[in-house]
């Protein structure tokens, strides 16, 4: 063809855009028309709200979870509970932690888990940072994602931590709130039965 | 909570993010965290790629099509027949039509179609810019989208371009190839009926 299709300033939006996760080119292609459409500013303060995220957040210095100053809200907060951290892989899970209100402790993120299929060891983890700040701790919650490689790492970090005395629990194993039996899992359902309580 | 949950520049790019069309709160969140956590190169390369679109992309002042130039490469490639001219709603339809490499003529893009509901009416769309250039044009193609606004806008169109004697010609209806009878809607399947061709 003699004439190109995209303009090039357009070509290279979509481009961008398809490097996102579950953005595809036919999607990016969407947005990116969409982008071209709108509003000047609608479009500038996207692409600066961007500029801002890189440059002012970084990770706190104690716990790396996301923070805006060099030590995190929940760190620098008197009035939660030293005594206990909870151990998640990503600022994700904090949030989700944060909105049950049911924890007033600490956070430690690992940023991920061990996973060696993708290059992960115990290394690339925050993993000594957190003995570092276990003195004076009472209890570690291990609040990994309970997948494969979530439980790997959850055993791992109990092996690493038992010296040190500290109580280590985990996030209780059941039936999700609202669901069905016959939509459980079989492993679900038997962790369930397993960890039964008397009512 | 006393402590807030997202930092504010996350929560912005979060809340720009879920302006864009078919992206929700929690598809936002996504996007943002991955934008968080990628190279500061990458983020700062889809920032760079908005502002660059907002600012190189223009619309081609004779066809409306989008373009890096006042005219657009369609327009000013000498080689197209300047006696055709495809009538679109938007770039987007340009390029699908370009991709079938079956037409060398020239494009108009109306911006739209008249939507009493959406409150585009006539004098929103590039209809006075097309009459400008239909002089010395042999053949009018509309191609506008088969929906309701589309097959109303055509029929408004061939009426505003009736006295003129140029050519109206419109995209032939019919069964999609690849398609099974079954999967095909009854208009569409009527229309392909009535217009059967002889082999």
């Amino acid at each position: 063809m003699p004439t190109e299709l995209y303009p090039s300033a357009l070509e290279e939006l979509i481009e961008e855009l398809g490097r996102l996760p579950g953005i595809g080119r036919k999607t990016a292609a969407r947005l990116a028309f969409y982008i071209l459409n709108s509003d000047q500013n609608e479009a500038l303060a996207l692409a600066e709200a961007i500029i801002q995220l890189k440059k002012k957040i970084q990770f706190c210095s104690i716990c790396f979870n996301i923070s805006e100053q060099e030590i995190c809200g929940i760190c620098r907060d008197l009035e939660r509970n030293r005594k206990q951290i909870c151990v998640i892989e990503d600022p994700g899970s904090l949030i989700m932690i944060e909105k049950t209100n049911e924890y007033q402790g600490l956070y430690h993120v690992l940023g991920g888990v061990i996973s060696p299929l993708d290059g992960i060891g115990a290394e690339n983890l925050h993993i000594n940072e957190l003995i570092g700040r276990i003195k004076n701790v009472e209890e570690v919650i291990l609040a990994l994602n309970p997948s494969t490689e979530g439980e790997a790492t959850s055993i791992y970090l109990s092996k690493i931590l038992k010296p040190f005395e500290v109580k280590i629990t985990r996030l209780a194993r059941g039936i999700p709130l609202g669901s069905h039996l016959e939509f459980v899992d079989e492993l679900t359902l038997s962790k369930a039965l397993k960890s039964r309580l008397e009512l």
